[in-house]
């Protein structure tokens, strides 16, 4: 998508560890209505797909899951990383590895938000080893709900992630793709 | 409000430790489409402050903060709760404690996202003991912006959060106040 390619090579930095910021319009501050346009293009792409839900999981992938789920007029749930006594007992559940972080940790969803009958579209900001992503496909099939395919933002095409992903057959959707990250430059697909 | 004063009857359940969950529709699955008319409602009330900002906290705050920005037409601002190689070296911070984890945390928002220029509408889903939007309030505060006011989904009216900001001279408004949670039942204002 052009619109969002420039604004990268206009406003992204890379930073320590080969990290892509996007904080001024993507993951702290949020152009809502640049990332509207970005949310139109995923409901272009997986128009014919019979959407039920959205799924993301918290927390920078929200705004965009929540703008998703609007013009899509479907309900979104956003899975939790963290404790809290406010969940439901009953979940579904993954490991993943957090590239910013560094560390694992557990998403959950509650089981009564996904049923077999749902069709999902998982939606994210960013994918890049893919370990968020595959924690949630694997809820989704635990659940025994249709993966309709997966919409994201930026996905890093020097990470593994989105061709572990569209290798298992899954339709990877990326707005923008970063080739390569080096030296403060920006090199986009 | 009343439709959302409905929901929360229908679909709220009051769960150990006095806590109310609405997590069918308002911060685990939502309803986006319910919460695009709270957002209206939001808009409504503060029309005419001239908001530039909208400032909330990560992660259940966002999905009812993007869709109040949307309304506005103005940029969204998520105050960031963990650690992250990915955020500024310049923030502004406050120290809040959360009901339902019970432990202190530090929220962080990157000096550049607010200015003197500023005008804040601060947007959460719940208030209860209110720290975490006076954490919010003093990040503004901090920034030199000016605070138009603050809007919640659900504020708990026998917790002492909301009138503590509305004492200071902080337009807080709540578009449902639970008065009560006893034995399963929730006595709405």
């Amino acid at each position: 998508m052009e619109l969002l390619k420039q604004r990268i090579l206009t406003e992204g930095m890379v930073v320590e560890g080969n990290i892509l910021r996007v904080d001024s319009f993507i993951n702290h501050q949020v152009d809502v209505l640049f990332m509207k346009q970005l949310a139109q293009a995923f409901r272009d792409h997986f128009a014919e797909c019979q959407v039920t839900k959205i799924l993301t999981i918290e927390a920078s992938g929200i705004p965009i899951a929540t703008l998703t789920a609007l013009e899509f007029g479907v309900p979104l749930v956003f899975a939790k990383k963290t404790e809290s006594r406010n969940l439901d007992e009953n979940v579904y559940q993954a490991s993943v590895v957090s590239y910013t972080r560094q560390r694992p940790y557990q998403i959950k969803v509650a089981q009564k938000f996904l049923s077999s009958k749902d069709r999902i579209l998982i939606i994210d900001d960013f994918l890049a080893m893919g370990s968020a992503v595959t924690g949630l496909c694997r809820i989704v099939e635990e659940a025994g709900a249709t993966l309709c395919g997966v919409g994201i933002v930026i996905e890093k095409g020097f990470q593994p992630g989105g061709n572990k992903l569209r290798e298992a057959g899954i339709d990877v959707y990326s707005l923008a793709v970063v080739d390569e990250l080096k030296e403060g430059l920006i090199k986009l697909r």
